[in-house]
């Protein structure tokens, strides 16, 4: 299973939004799972470079150079 | 900008929890604009997992698939 940060009706939103009729409960848990796994991987990475940056804020260009690589 | 489906709130719980002290506004929109098209293109696929399957419904397995690749 997974942290549960993010909320499972958008999970649903977003699966149907990407075409999906209908979508089981465990295909939104999934979907979270995969999600926060890479939130994290991103967040730890901005996180990073903002201190390599000398700054203690996170700011958008952190989250999208963290999330190129 | 982004779809807005994720609550911000959310993303930056998640930017926190990676080691961020601090998150501007528009990172947490950045987050959420990054795990949308993540979402989108997870999305997608697992429907069309699931209908080569001959299923309606999307399930765990399409998802998890789906990120795989």
């Amino acid at each position: 299973m997974t942290k549960g940060i993010l909320p499972l009706a958008a999970m649903e939103k977003l699966l149907k939004k990407a075409g999906a009729p209908r979508v089981s409960a465990d295909a939104k848990e999934a979907l979270r799972e995969v999600l926060e796994e890479e939130a994290e991987k991103i967040g730890d990475k901005a996180a990073r470079l903002a201190k390599h940056s000398g700054r203690k804020t996170v700011k958008k260009a952190d989250v999208k150079e963290a999330a190129r690589s």
